[in-house]
This record gives C-alpha cells, structure tokens and sequence, in this order.
C-alpha cells in the first residue's frame, strides 16, 4: 500500500458505526513516547533524529500490530501530499513543517498512526469510530507494549513516561473524542457546557485541533491531566464527563424537534439543498451543512443518506483531496467549483 | 365571479407568454380620467363622490368589453381581501385608505380594472403578459370609448384630460412594462442603464410601484410626459427605449453565460435548491429566490419550470394570498411556514 491508495479508502474513523456514533464522530487515544538517552526533538542533533527514525522504523516492522502498514517520509513526498495527511488527521501541523528525518507510521484502514520525531519522538495515535476509548486503549497498550520491546522508551518511575511538553508527562496519554453537537449550538447552551467541563478538566477545540475553530459544530474534548492517575483512570474520567454531554445533546435535539420543529427542518433541508445544488462552494460553507445533513441524517428527517457518507464528505471536500482526486494542483476558484461537482455526485444532486 | 374565485385563477398579465416574455414579465397601459363638472377626488364631498361611484356603476354596467366583470366596493371587504388585490396589483396602496365610496371593477382574467374614486374618479389598468403595449392600450381605447358615451370626461381642447395632479394632464396615460433584469443586476450594470432611460423621460420603479424596491430584479419602467404627445407617440417612444434594455439584459445573459457560467449555474440551482427545501421563508427571499428560477427557466437551464409557474409564485407567496388560502389570518412565522409549503408543494420539493 502507498499514500496513493488512501484517497480511495474511508478511514476506520469516519465508518459513522460504533457507540453513540449520531454524536460522537468518532475516539482517538495518543501516546508520546521518547527513546532514552536521546535528546527530545527539539534539541536532537541531525544524528539524533536520524537515530530516532532509523530505530523507530525498525520497531514497526517487528512490531505485528503494524503489519501491512505503510511508512512514509515526509521528505519524500510533496508539500501536497503533506497537507493530504494533515486532513486525514494522520499528521499533525507540526509534522508537515521541516520534513527532515520526520515520518509517519499508517495503518491499515488508518486506525493506528504513529508520528516520528514530532514533538516527541514517536506520537502515536489510534483513531475509532464512534465512543471507543476503551478499545483504543486496548489497541494503543498493545502497540506500547509490542514498541517497548526493541525501543527502551523514557520512563521515570516517579514521573512515569518523559514528554517534551511537561503537560503529557505521566502517562502521556491524550483521551480524546470527537463530538458533533448541532442541538447544543443552535439552542446557544454550548458555550456553557464548554465552561463547565473545563472545570473539570478537559480541554476543547475544533475539528483540526489547538487554535481551530469549532466549524461544523464539531467539538474535540480530550482530558488536560496526564499526571498522577492511570490510563483506565484518565478514561474513565473522560468517559463520565462525555456521556454527560451526550446525555445534553440528545436533549437538545429532543427539545429542537418538540418546540422548534421547523427550524430545524429548515436548516436541515437547506442544508442539503444547498449541497445538492451548488456550483461554487467554500470548505467553510461545506462543513456547516454537512454538519446539519448529519445531523438530519441521525435524526431520521433525511433517511437516505448514510452517516459515513456524510463524515467521508467532511474529508474529502477538503483543499488537498480535492487536488489529489483532479490529480494537479488548483486554485481556490477552480477547488470551490470541484468541491461542488463532487459534492453533487455524492449527495445525488442535479 | 366574487372577489373569492380571483385566488384560483391565473391573472392575463402572469401568463408567461407574449413578446420578449423571457423579460418583460408584463405590459400595462393605465388611463386617468375625470368626470366633467365634479370636484377630483381629494376635494369632493361625499355626495360628488357617491355620484362618481354611481354613475361609474351604470357606465361599466353598460360596457361590452367590461361583460361578465365583477365590481367591489371597497367598503365591503376585510383588510385581508383589500391587501389581496393589491398584491394582485388589481388596486393601489391609496385605494385601500379610506374605503369609502371607494370601489374596483375587475375584468374577466383580470385583464382590465377600473379603480373609482382614487386620486382620480376613474383609474383604468390595462395589464397584458410579455411586452404588448399596443395591444394594451388598442383595449384601453376600446373601453375609454365605450365609457366616453355615458360618463362625460373632463377634457380640455388644448390640455387634454384632465386630472387631479397636473403630471397625469393631457393623455392621462401611463404606459408601463415590467421588466426583469437579472443580468444587468448581477454584472452590475442596472444602474447606468436606470440612469440612461431617466433621461430619456422614464420613470423607474420596483415590483409595487412608487417608493418600492426593485426586488426581484423586477423594474418597472413608465413614461413620465403625458402632455404634448398623442398616445401613440408616446407608446412608440417608450417601446424603443424597451427594445434597448431588452437587448442589454440579453447582451449581459449572454455574457454572463460565456464567462461566468459556474457563478450563474451558482445562483440558480442554489436559488431552487432553497426553495425547494426550505421550511421557513420571507417574502423578501422568496422573491430573491424566484428571480434566479425564472432566469434558469428562461436560459433552459431549468427546463422543467414553466414561467407561469414562477410568475404565479411572485403573487401567491404574499402574505394576503398564503391567508386567503388557507381561509385566516396569520402571524408572520405562520406565513413564512406556510409559504415555504406552498412553494415545496408547487416546485416538487421534499
């Protein structure tokens, strides 16, 4: 398999299956680890890091939770393919700049990827669909555990694993789920669930991570503490507080439908009106209807179309899969009529 | 025929046929008159106005062409039914003040009406489908004759008619078309045009007459002289000037098709993409909205809308027509719920 064959495939993640999938989009667990005796990153020398790589690619190829997956060099490959990946959320910002000696690890069907030389060392990362941290965890301890055979990964017995960033040092795990919460937006009551589980420790941003935007009315809660609790703990912890907030969409969304029914219906079928028919369309403007179609799609108002057809569109209306289904570079014009077209063919437009 | 069978009729003017019908939507010829020896309107007392109404009655009673017309007082009818015919154009925002003595005598198919003791004793409208001025006012002639015979008109030999506000003295005839511009909108070039045919002695204004917007892209364009030319002259002048903003608006669809298709194929499918989704509409969008379907009608791009059907729309969708059909009055929201249904059921929406 190569980057080439991704485009075709619908990530694990986005399959819109699993539990709770009509809100949470989907789980993901990460962890960072770092090689002992090698400096982190940041202030790695040249050989560190290729150091870094060379035993790190050594590690997924013994590794047998990892057969069949791909490594790629982000040296190796254009500045396009590189923001193909950050879309898919298989790299992170940070990884596409300064390539050198940076790589990352993909899975089968894109569920487990591992980041090398990020901010730390290996950042590896397994993504699922819908409210499945438990099986993450399961999958992720099994790759930490198959990895820290060959590699002796940084760990203090006080301190538990070594991080770059203090704030992931302990378990260095990040818990985190996707939530899509349209109810909650369109009733103005998020803002103060988003108050209320900061309290309680978690953190909240948009669809592409730190400093993005919640477009979409898509959500990312992960837990802030990696310090002084265990991994199950940390789970369990995050997994009270988002069961609470499902238990506040649903409410939400039975509300909308018993007090505000046309409304909704009327955002709803815009939403998808507008898809099916427009012929210039922003990635701004495709997220916000895409979220209401999902939303109409869960909620049965709009029985033919699939959650998974809806998240894959969430994806590859962005900028770089556009480009890399036309096979050529575009420009934002030329991707605004493309998406479209595209959009149209999916949702059976005109 | 009652005021009551008007909503289930289509008016001549809406037809969507006649000459250059792709965009003059309709032509209307309107004469001023006066009866000879009564005080106009505004300073009658109510005895000359009891008289005007009266004797107007026997006239029309008496008129071949007014055959199997109906007439209405205006002190007989709701509210509701008085805004009903004004947004069938079928009387004017001072006739549905002060109703007394006030009446209208509407013609089969709403092809000629006659408003009695507005600004002037007698308003005649002529209103035809597509650019047919002469037509118009050949009918408009035939009825001022057979008027003429036992109403004496107030004319004056080297004035003309006369009426109430020197403006309308001499022919007293106001020619008007209703033009849709869609093109000359969007490619920005309706004003300059506006500002040429000014000088030229027109008069421009939106869908509803004086102080009204040209929403809709819809303008409507009269003389402004009506002494000093015969009506002839006066038809012959305003049809030359149509004849040119015709072919601009058809210069600017073609242009608009060559260079920017993709905007223009935007603002249609998008246009009948909402109003075929929509749950919740105003007047205002709705009439936005509709422009766009009749251009993509009359470009072929939606073959599958006749423009009778979108010019029905403009009418049906105010908010005295969405009341008169369902049989009471409604707040706003309920209007603009109701309207959105009548126009999913009539553009086989969701």
């Amino acid at each position: 398999m190569s980057i080439r064959n991704l485009l075709g495939q619908t990530s694990e993640w986005l399959r819109g299956t699993g539990p709770n999938a009509d809100i949470v989009m989907s789980s993901r667990i990460r962890l960072a680890r770092n090689l002992d005796a090698l400096a982190f990153s940041h202030w790695a020398s040249k050989r560190q890091e290729r150091e870094v790589l060379t035993r790190s690619e050594a590690a997924f190829a013994a590794s047998k939770i990892l057969k069949g997956s791909i490594l790629i060099h982000m040296n190796d490959i254009s500045d396009l393919d590189k923001q193909f990946l950050l879309e898919r959320h298989l790299v992170s910002r940070e990884q596409i700049v300064r390539p050198e000696f940076k790589a990352v690890a993909i899975s089968d069907r894109e569920m487990i990827s591992i980041m090398v030389n990020e901010e730390d060392h290996l950042r590896s990362q397994v993504m699922q669909s819908g409210f499945a941290l438990q099986e993450g965890w399961r999958i992720a301890n099994q790759l930490d555990n198959e990895l820290s055979v060959t590699l002796p990964f940084a760990f203090d017995p006080h301190w538990g694993y070594l991080t770059a960033c203090p704030t992931n040092t302990g378990t260095g795990m990040r818990a985190s789920v996707m939530l899509h919460l349209p109810a909650l937006v369109m009733t103005k009551q998020v803002n103060r669930v988003i108050q209320a589980i900061t309290k309680l420790g978690m953190v909240v941003r948009g669809l592409y991570g730190e400093g993005t935007d919640a477009e979409g009315n898509l959500f990312q809660v992960s837990n802030q503490i990696t310090l002084g609790q265990s991994e199950p703990e940390t789970i369990d912890h995050i997994e009270r507080i988002i069961r609470q907030i499902i238990g506040h969409e649903e409410n939400a969304r039975k509300q909308l439908i018993k007090q505000n029914r046309e409304l909704l219906y009327d955002k709803i079928w815009r939403a998808l009106g507008v898809l099916k028919n427009a012929y210039i369309i922003t990635s701004k403007e495709t997220i916000h209807h895409l979220s209401m179609v999902r939303l109409g799609a869960d909620l049965g108002v709009l029985p033919e179309f699939g959650r998974k057809d809806v998240n894959e569109l969430f994806i590859l209306t962005q900028p770089a899969h556009l480009q890399r289904m036309d096979g050529k570079l575009l420009s934002q014009s030329e991707r605004d009529i493309k998406r479209a077209l595209l959009i149209r063919q999916k949702l059976g437009g005109n």
